[in-house]
C-alpha cells in the first residue's frame, strides 16, 4: 500500500535492528485518516469473504480494527491481556510472547462474543514473530469459528512470523512488508 | 444520549454495586455503529472549540477516541500504561489508580506529540472515581497544552469522579450518567 509506505519512510524511526517506531501515526499518536485508507484497503482485499467479526488484541490493534470495521459493518472484539473484574468467568484463553516487552502473557476473549457461526478476520498493527496472531488463532479455533484471514498493517518480513503463518495455510495480507531496516534506511518488499 | 441509554439498559449487566459490564458493545466487543453516533455527539457538543488532539488512555478508550476523531479530523494520542521498548525516553508521566484492577500504574505520553499549542479533548469510556482523567489532565498540564474538555461515554454518577472534575472547573460531557444501579435495575440521571 503506497500511501502507508510513504508514511513509514519519513516518519518511521529504526532505533535498532528490530525496533521500528511508528508512534507518530500508528501506535501512540494515531493518524485516523491513514487508518481509514488502511481500513478501506482491507475491505477491498476481503470483499469476497463474509466476515462477521474482526478480532484484534489490546492495545494498539484496537484503533486499526475499529476503523476498518466501519467498512465491514461488523463488530470488533479485542482480546484482553490483563486480569480485570470486568471480564467474564467463561473465556477462551491462549498465551502470547511479547518480544518488545520480553514476557509471556495470557489473552482472553469472552465466550459470549465468538462462536462457531463466526467468520473472523484478525487485524493487528504489526506482524513480527507471529506470536500474537497464533494466540488469536487459537482463540478462533477454540470457538470453532472460521478464520478468514489476517490483516496486518506492517509486517517485518525479515522475522519469521509471516512465513510461519503462511506455512500453516493462513491467508495473511500485510499492507507493507519490510525486507530490511537499519537506522535511516528502510527497504520494503516490492510486492 | 438516548441511543446509548437504550443500549445500556438491555445489554449492560450489573454484577455488583459498582461493576457495570458493557463488554457487549463498548469495551470488549465493540459496536462500531454505536461508537459513530457517540463520536458525532461529542463533535456536536464541542463544535465551537478548536480541538487539535484527542487524548485517551489504553486500552478501551482507544476505540471511542479513534471513531470520534474522524468527526474532529484530528489525531488521537493514547497514553501508554506499560513499559515498552517502543516508547520514547522523553515522556510526560503521571499516575493512575485503577479500582477495577486495584493497583496504581504510571501512564506516559511522548513529548513529541503534545505541546503548548495543543487544544486537547480527553475522551474515555468510563468515568467513576476520576483517577484516569486526572492523570491525563496532569499530562496535558505538563505539556502546557489547553484542556478543552472531557468527553465520557458512561459516568457512574454515584461515584465521586464527575463532581471532583467539575469542582476543579473542568468541562465534563458524559453521554449517559448512571444515578444508581443494582442487578436488573439501572437508573439514569434525567439530564
Amino acid at each position: 500500500m503506497q500511501l502507508l509506505k510513504e508514511m513509514i519512510l519519513p516518519k518511521g524511526r529504526v532505533d535498532s535492528e528490530d525496533i521500528l517506531k511508528v508512534d507518530g501515526f500508528l501506535n501512540h499518536q494515531i493518524d485516523v485518516k491513514l487508518l481509514n485508507e488502511i481500513g478501506k484497503e482491507f475491505k477491498v482485499r476481503y470483499k469476497n469473504e463474509s466476515v462477521t467479526k474482526i478480532l484484534t488484541i489490546e492495545a494498539s490493534g484496537i484503533a486499526v480494527a475499529c476503523i476498518a470495521a466501519q467498512y465491514f459493518e461488523v463488530p470488533v472484539i479485542f482480546a484482553k491481556k490483563t486480569e480485570s473484574k470486568n471480564l467474564d468467568a467463561e473465556n477462551y484463553e491462549s498465551q502470547v510472547y511479547s518480544f518488545t516487552k520480553d514476557k509471556y502473557y495470557k489473552i482472553r476473549v469472552s465466550k459470549r462474543y465468538l462462536n462457531s457461526a463466526d467468520h473472523v478476520l484478525i487485524i493487528d498493527d504489526f506482524l513480527a514473530n507471529g506470536s500474537a496472531v497464533l494466540g488469536l488463532k487459537e482463540i478462533v479455533d477454540q470457538a470453532n469459528a472460521k478464520l478468514v484471514g489476517v490483516g496486518i498493517v506492517i509486517e517485518k518480513g525479515f522475522q519469521q512470523g509471516g512465513n510461519l503463518l503462511r506455512d500453516k495455510g493462513l491467508r495473511v495480507d500485510s499492507l507493507a512488508i519490510i525486507k530490511s531496516m537499519k537506522p535511516g534506511n528502510i527497504v520494503f518488499e516490492s510486492k
